[in-house]
């Protein structure tokens, strides 16, 4: 049973990469999609677990062999999700989760239409800042992220759900309902699940 | 905003009564549509809390008055879900929860496609005659309920979702997080929900 791939964007400050490290953990067989960067490492981001941080020449190498699902150019800076890994995890069955912009999101939303995506919205403007803030991103960032963040919650409508990250845990507990509820969807049903054989046999599995 | 229609099935003993009582008590805004049968009530089976049990007369007098949105008749009695009920409280913003078998669903499916179905799986058949023997279903009855258990079973791949229900609290759970997860769906945001007046203008609500 393949799995399914999930797009979860917010404006920056919105929480996506706190509910998505939370997810990761809690719910079995989820695994996140680790995207390409060429900007430099924030204090405390790994490479090969925040991003593979690339160089532009290795990037721009990449973006050449068509190895990118979606790429695009944010601040500056290069961002892509690799292609290969993303098909081989899900045809292993593993769900995927991807933190990525609306601009990614429509890229990738085009190629593959049944790709689940939800927004994450902030309760206000004000509790945006508050959150950049407090997690030290410098003023000068602040704003340029303020003003690409008005620039991305009207998307909010093409997106298939919408979830306020109010109280993080309630936030959460949304978005993994939307992952645990599309398991459960007939088309995606596993017929080991079953062990009777004649239930089996009416079921025609 | 409008609530939306889940359809619940299962064969005789598959626990579609039980989960829907709970989830009735644990989810808010969800409400058990109360469907109308000529069988006799069952020992501690309430009229207007388990069915409205109505008689042969009425029953056919609502039926020419095209009051259900479905109706059938199951080993020699009707059961009709009530028309104006249901629309009543959906456009009141509540989620009903609709406990019905598989020719039910393929009528009301049929008239509103947007409905979720679900089904509800027992682990096995020795299960599905065991839960029925427990609750002192009379052994004939038993016989003839299995039966159409048989008919109705391969019918699963109709429906959205399939739940199995093997441990019962997980199977409630599966089935709140297809109702939750229904709720997040961008065209069902509630506007009201964002206070933020530069938040909203940007979101255009």
């Amino acid at each position: 049973m393949k799995g399914e791939l999930f797009i979860l964007s917010s404006p920056a400050g919105g929480g996506k990469t706190t509910i998505a490290s939370l997810l990761i953990k809690e719910i079995p067989k989820l695994k996140r999609v680790i995207t390409c960067t060429t900007r430099k490492p924030r204090p405390g981001e790994k490479d090969g677990v925040d991003y593979y941080f690339l160089s532009v020449d290795e990037f721009e190498r990449r973006i050449r062999e068509n190895r990118f699902l979606e790429y695009a150019v944010v601040h500056g800076n290069y961002y892509g999700t690799p292609k290969d890994e993303v098909e081989e995890e899900l045809s292993k069955g593993y769900d995927l989760l991807l933190v990525i912009d609306v601009q990614g999101m429509r890229q990738i939303k085009k190629a593959r239409p049944e790709t689940v995506t939800i927004f994450l919205l902030p309760p206000s403007l004000d509790e945006l800042v508050r959150r950049m803030e407090h997690r030290g991103d410098p003023p000068e960032e602040i704003e340029k992220r303020l003003q690409t963040a008005k620039k991305e919650i009207p998307a909010w409508r093409e997106y298939d759900y919408t979830v306020i990250n109010d109280i993080l845990e309630r936030a959460k507990e949304d978005v993994k309902y939307i992952i645990l509820s599309n398991r459960l969807k007939t088309e995606r049903f596993n017929p080991e699940k079953i062990k009777d054989n004649s239930l089996r046999e009416l079921m025609g599995i």
